[in-house]
C-alpha cells in the first residue's frame, strides 16, 4: 500500500489548538492606532464573535461543528500517500509521505478555513464576506464556502493575478462571487496582499452586513488548518509507520504549515521546517517586531517576522507566498527555536516540481512544490547519510491552474 | 455518509469483459483495403499483440496485471458520492451517485486505459507511442503514463485545441510528452479528432519503435474502463444501496460510458443511458453501418453508429465528444435496444454544471456536464413522479482546464 484514505466519518472532530500548549505566552496584537493591546470588540467590525473567541482560546482541543463537518467530509479525510516512485527517482532510503491537500473542491487546503469562516459569518447574521486574494487558491475557497453557506462574496485580487491568471476568476465567478483587481483606486499598480487586504477591510468596516475574511496569518486560520496534520498522524499509524524526523510545508502567511506541523509540536524528536521563496525570504532574512498585516496599516499590528508592510515582493509563480509578514504562532516557533526555515530561488522549486509530476503524476501548485524542493533535499541529505529518514510534507495545492509557470520552466523563460 | 471510498488494496483486480456475454456476436472490423474481417496481423502494425487478443477476447473477466495495478493505485478505487446537496436543491426524492473520476492525475477516466495500453507495448518491446487528442483529456493521460514507463509520447493535437487550449498541451509537456497541431500537413485546417488519427497511425505505421494508442471507441479501450462500474458496484452496496434504476455517462467515442455502463449489462432492471451533444448527434441521429475510424480512411472499418467519417461537428467546448462515430459495443447495445440515447444542446449542459458545481463544490469539464444535464432531468422526472429513483452517473472529469467555457457561459457568449 502507498496511499491511505479514512472513511469521511473519520475525519477529525475538533481542532488541535496550540496557544494553551506554548511554555511562553503570544504577545497579544496591537491596536494599530494606539498601540495597546486590542480585546475582542476592536475586532468586531470584522469578524463574528465566534472566530475572535477561537483567536485567544486556551482550549486544547476546539469542536467542529456538525455543519461545518458535513461541508469538510466533501473530500476530507485527504489521503496520506508515500512517494514510493520519488523515492526510487532519488535513489534514497528516506521515506516520503505527503498529505494530498490538492483533493479539495478549490484544489488547496484553503477550504478547510473558509467554510467554518463563513459558518461562523452565518450563523452570526452576516450575509456578505470580503477578502483579498493574491494567485487566487484563497479567494476561490471563500468562494467555494460562500456558495455552500448562500453568502455574498467579493474577492479583491491582486491585479497582476487578475489580469495574468484569468482562469481562477472564472472559478470565482462560477461558484457565484465577485472578483475586482487591487488596488481598486489605483488601476496601475500591480498590487500585492498587503494592499488587497486593505481594500478588502475597508469594504468590510464599512457595511454592517459585511465582515472580512482573512486566509491565513491569524490564529484561528491555522486552528482550522490543523484537521491536515491530525489525519496525517492517524494515517501514519494505519500505515504502520513511526512519528516523522521532520515535517515540511511551503510557508506564504503560514496556514498550511502550521496545519500540517502543529499536531507535532509536542513530539520534540520531530523537526518542523518552513520553505519560503528566496525573494521573499521573510523567516530566513525578515526582522522579528510588531508590524501590520496590511499595505494601508489599517490591520492590528502583530508579532511576526517581516520585511516590512510597504514590502513589494517580486512577481514569482507562487503568488500565495508573496507575503510580508508571517502568522505570529509560526514566527513564535521560528523565534523560539522550534521550528526551522529555508529559502529557495524559483528555478530550484520547479526542478523539484517536474521530478515530482513525473514520478508521481501530480502536477504541484508553485507553492507546493516549495516543500517538495525541501523534501527531496532532506531525502538526498538522507541518501548520503543512508538514514532510513521519515519525512513528511504538505501537498497543499495542485498546479492545473499555474500551467503557464511550467511552460515558462520548460522553455527556459522562468527568472529567479 | 454521503462518500465512499475503497482502500487502494480494494481495486477490482480483473477487467470486465462483456464480449462473450452478448446473446449475438460483433460484428468484425473489416480491413479498409479488401473490406474483409481483419484478423490479428493486421493489426500488428499498430498495437501490441496483448492488446489485440483483448480486443476479442472471449474470457469474461481478464487479469489486470500487477504493474498496471501498481500505477492505477496512485488514485484508484476512486470515490463513490451521493450529491446530497445536489438533491436538496432539485428538491428531488431521487438518490443521485456519480462516481468521481476527476481524481486521477490527468483529470478524468482516460488514465484508467492509458496505463494499461503503455504497459502491454512496453513488455513488447515498444518504446514510443503516437496518439490524438481533442480536447487534451487523452493525450494528457497518455503522457502521464509513458512516464510511468519512461516511453516516448508524441501527441497530435486538433489544431482549434492547440491554439485555444495551451494548458493541457503544457501538462503533456510537463510529462515529458511531445505534442504538435494536427493536421500536420495543413495548418490552415481546424482539425478534428478523425483527421488527428489519421496523422497518429500515419506515423505509427512508419516506425519500428512505434505503436499508436487510441484513447476511445476499441473494446480493449473500454474493458480497462470497466473498473469504473465495478467499483461502484461495490461502493453502492457498502452504501447499502440497491442496484441504480438508471447508469447514465457522456458518450464521445464510449469509453467512460462503457466503463461504467457494462458491469451493469447483465442487470436487466438497469437502464444504460448514452449522454452526447445534439452537435454531434451519432447515437440518435446517425446510421448504423461500417465506416471509418478516421477521416483519412486508414483504420479498420467498424460497425457501428455514424454521421460519416468526413462528418466535421461544430467547435463546442465539450471537445472530447466531437467524434463522428462511437464505439462498436456502445453502438451494439444502443442497436440492440439495451442501451438509450439523449443529446442536448450547450446551454442546457452548462445550465446543469453551473448548478452541480454550487451545490457540491466541484467544476465539471463540459464533456461530465452532458451527463450531469441527463442525472438532473431523471431527478426532475423522478419529482414529478414521486419515485424514489436511484440514479448513478459518472464524472468522468474536472473542468479546471476548461474555465474559458464557464466564463462565456456567464458572459452570455455561449452559443448552442
Amino acid at each position: 500500500m502507498t496511499r491511505w484514505t479514512l472513511p469521511p466519518d473519520r475525519i477529525p472532530s475538533a481542532w488541535y489548538n496550540v496557544l494553551p500548549r506554548f511554555e511562553t505566552p503570544m504577545d497579544p496584537p496591537l491596536h494599530p492606532g494606539t498601540r495597546q493591546p486590542i480585546g475582542p470588540d476592536d475586532l468586531a467590525p470584522l469578524f463574528p464573535m465566534g472566530l475572535i473567541l477561537q483567536e485567544v482560546s486556551s482550549d486544547p482541543w476546539i469542536d467542529i461543528p456538525g455543519d461545518v463537518l458535513d461541508i469538510l467530509r466533501l473530500w476530507r479525510p485527504t489521503p496520506l500517500v508515500r512517494a514510493v516512485r520519488l523515492e526510487q527517482a532519488l535513489g534514497t532510503p528516506a521515506r516520503i509521505y505527503f498529505k494530498d491537500e490538492s483533493v479539495s473542491p478549490a484544489g488547496s487546503h484553503k477550504p478547510n478555513t473558509a467554510v467554518p469562516q463563513a459558518y461562523y459569518n452565518k450563523v452570526e447574521g452576516i450575509t456578505r464576506l470580503t477578502t483579498e486574494t493574491g494567485a487566487g487558491q484563497w479567494g476561490t475557497a471563500l468562494s467555494f464556502a460562500c456558495a455552500q453557506f448562500d453568502m455574498d462574496c467579493l474577492v479583491y485580487m491582486v491585479r497582476t493575478s487578475f489580469e495574468s491568471k484569468p482562469y481562477r476568476k472564472i472559478m470565482m465567478q462560477t461558484w457565484g462571487a465577485q472578483c475586482v483587481p487591487s488596488p481598486v483606486d489605483d488601476p496601475s499598480h500591480p498590487g500585492s496582499l498587503g494592499s488587497a487586504i486593505t481594500d478588502a477591510v475597508r469594504d468590510a468596516v464599512g457595511r454592517d452586513d459585511t465582515h472580512y475574511a482573512l486566509g491565513s496569518v491569524l490564529n484561528h486560520v491555522l486552528l482550522h488548518q490543523t484537521v491536515i496534520g491530525l489525519e496525517a498522524r492517524e494515517q501514519l499509524e494505519l500505515a504502520g509507520e513511526r512519528l516523522p524526523d521532520v515535517v515540511i510545508a511551503p510557508c506564504g502567511g503560514g496556514s498550511n504549515l502550521g496545519g500540517v506541523a502543529l499536531p507535532f509540536y509536542e513530539d520534540p524528536s520531530v523537526r518542523l521546517v518552513a520553505v519560503e521563496p528566496s525573494s521573499c525570504p521573510t523567516l530566513t532574512e525578515g526582522r522579528f517586531e510588531y508590524d501590520f498585516g496590511d499595505t494601508g496599516g489599517m490591520t492590528p499590528l502583530l508579532p511576526m517576522y517581516t520585511l516590512g508592510h510597504d514590502f513589494i515582493p517580486p512577481t514569482i509563480h507562487a503568488g500565495g507566498l508573496r507575503y510580508h509578514g508571517d502568522a505570529p504562532i509560526v514566527s513564535k516557533l521560528v523565534h523560539d527555536g522550534r521550528m526551522e526555515a529555508v529559502a529557495y530561488p524559483q528555478g530550484k522549486v520547479f526542478e523539484a516540481a517536474l521530478l515530482f509530476a513525473r514520478a508521481e503524476g501530480k502536477i504541484p501548485a508553485p507553492e507546493a512544490a516549495h516543500g517538495i524542493r525541501a523534501a527531496i533535499d532532506e531525502a538526498l541529505a538522507a541518501k548520503e547519510t543512508g538514514e532510513e529518514k521519515v519525512i513528511l510534507f504538505n501537498y497543499c495545492g495542485h498546479g492545473h491552474l499555474d500551467l503557464q509557470a511550467y511552460d515558462d520552466y520548460l522553455s527556459g523563460r522562468l527568472m529567479d
